[in-house]
């Protein structure tokens, strides 16, 4: 097949696995056989230095006319201050409103070679398997937000909203999800003292009563839910939330598996093309040293084929050659726990070697 | 001393756990030639089935008229219905409300004897001491809410609020905490996104600046908090933050000790009566079978006696008989890990024999 998929290398480490990556994306599509083309655009802080933006418009229009797109990673120290114009988040956040990319996907499963690496006990960890689905375009990160005076000094306040269809369409993304895994499916809210949460509530029941009768359904307060992802995350299958408890939820739970140098997201829209990343950050105190685990960023790339061009036994390729690399000992600096370790390139090198 | 300490037993364990609290105070007040004086109240579920109110307007001026209110824990399946008139949460936001209870303290300092029930690995959880400031009754908990009409279905709206006053009062309780012990102050927001979290951080920075520039501050985000909070606990001293995050940490934090049914919490005003309670829930499963561990509560009786009497003395009597009787091995069954296990009473007897 002909694809175009953009490549955001982003700051810090992000331009060293965003290669790695590319070279996977070469390799698959020699392989099998597919023509893929690759532009690269500037985003983040680097497009702030350059542009004076960090989502140029040239960016957005190229990843609107993309199949699908591969982002590295954005941020760092260098546009931290809080009283900038911009910052890179700012164009995280415009490219998931532009793209329209209502649903992240994260899925967390550990590696059982890496479970020593866990904070968890192994008993704990063992047998987790969960996908999350966090609302990515609602609630409290595009509600109204805004000061003013008040007699106790200022009042700031940002309001957290959804409407039955923004509820509707993620609930329902990840309830057919559940349905062709293990059928379970868990969702998460605080309807016990916010109104958004009651309707996030009864919209849920709703879907679910109407449409996806067949699956295992329950619902979960995100305090809660806090608690039982470290004492039983093996026991969740799906769980679907808002963006503000799912931006929380899934960073706790991306502790659990030990090794954040693993873990990718997928951010997808109704059409149009995916978003893909490593869910860790930039990393600034390791970047241009060349030792960054490329892994996350070439498993984002394996859900970019599934999810995004549709092309499942490629994405299993990919994902599977990962694993072999791991269970042949390979390791970054990251997941070495002191041990021997290699480069990003011979990380790369190592999956590569395994594709072909 | 003479004082009057308000007893709400509330449901399912609540009123066994109480009971054994009580008897820790009386065993105190005989000990120190106090007079205690503890009427007992109805709250929660059992206030909704009696009198239609989960709190009462006679419960309320009782807890207004006391020095300070010791309660078990309200709810339960029974008044879980969402579309009930009236549930027991209800009763507990509004005493927060109506009595100013804006700090609600939660220490996490796990027992060694106990942390082997951690779902962390020792080498993680040790040496874990976090005192948890959650703004109590601001923030999103009591902000405006409602639903529309609108063309995707409805919309339904809570807003995140806070002032600068009511950030600068739990800054500033958390900070002299904080002076107290290790010295180092955490403030938890997400200013990457939020207004509301902008201002938090601002005016958080303004009042450590001018009042407390000899303590270390640090700034995290909430995400980041979730992740920390797993994998390195121990970094931490006094961790500030607002009601919804706070709501969501201190639950997250509450699994790092393996033993819910050993935590207390205080929940403090400007002036007024102080409310101590367990951070566990009223248990309904095991309500009735004498097996609940008072423990909790009876910490949140020393916290009372600390913080809303000013007994220090007595505090830390309690606190050091309690570790006593964990050190000699008794447990009740939530924490015996399958060994042998006492009653309610029998670890109330075992408490108040260490005291005497
Ligand atoms: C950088 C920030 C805006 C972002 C978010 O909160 O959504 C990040 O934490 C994430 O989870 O992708
Ligand atoms: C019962 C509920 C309203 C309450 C809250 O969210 O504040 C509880 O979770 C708590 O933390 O005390």
């Amino acid at each position: 097949m002909e694809a175009r998929i953009t490549l955001l290398p982003g700051d810090g480490i992000g331009p060293e696995i965003v290669a790695q990556a590319k070279r996977v994306l070469d390799t698959i599509a020699q392989k099998y056989d597919h023509q893929f083309e690759t532009p690269s655009c500037p985003m983040g802080g680097n497009a702030i230095d350059e542009f004076g933006d960090p989502l140029p418009a040239e960016t957005l229009e190229t990843c609107k006319a993309s199949n699908a797109i591969l982002l590295g990673a954005v941020g760092g120290p260098k546009w931290d201050d809080p009283s900038a114009k911009t910052r890179p988040e700012a164009g995280l956040l415009k490219i998931r409103k532009e793209l329209g990319l209502f649903a992240n996907l994260r899925p967390i499963k550990p590696y059982s070679e890496l479970l020593d690496a866990s904070p968890l006990k192994r008993e704990i960890i063992e047998g987790t398997d969960i996908l999350f689905f966090r609302e990515l375009t609602g609630g409290i990160y595009f509600g109204e937000s805004g000061r003013m005076e008040h007699p106790d000094g200022e009042k700031a306040f940002s309001v957290m909203t959804y409407t039955t269809k923004e509820i509707a369409r993620i609930v329902r993304l990840a309830a057919e999800a559940a349905r062709n895994r293990r059928g379970k499916l868990t969702s998460v809210d605080k309807a016990n003292v916010l109104e958004v949460s009651r309707l996030w509530r009864q919209v849920a029941a709703d879907v679910i009563k109407n449409e996806f009768p067949d699956i295992e359904y329950e619902v979960v307060l995100v305090d809660a839910m806090a608690m039982h992802l470290i004492s039983r995350p093996s026991d969740f299958d799906v769980v679907v939330t808002g963006n503000m408890f799912g931006d929380i939820l899934t960073d706790e739970g991306s502790m659990l598996p030990g090794s954040l140098g693993l873990l990718p997201s997928a951010s997808l829209g109704a059409d149009g093309p995916g978003l893909y990343e490593p869910i860790h950050g930039s990393a600034p105190d390791i970047a241009g040293k060349g030792i960054a685990n490329p892994l996350a960023t070439i498993l984002a790339t394996a859900m970019l084929l599934r999810h995004s061009l549709n092309l499942e036994t490629e994405a299993t390729a990919v994902e599977e050659a990962v694993a072999r690399v791991l269970a042949a000992g390979h390791r970054t600096a990251d997941i070495a726990a002191g041990g021997k370790s290699i480069s990003t390139t011979e990380m790369g090198d190592c999956v590569i070697q395994e594709l072909s």
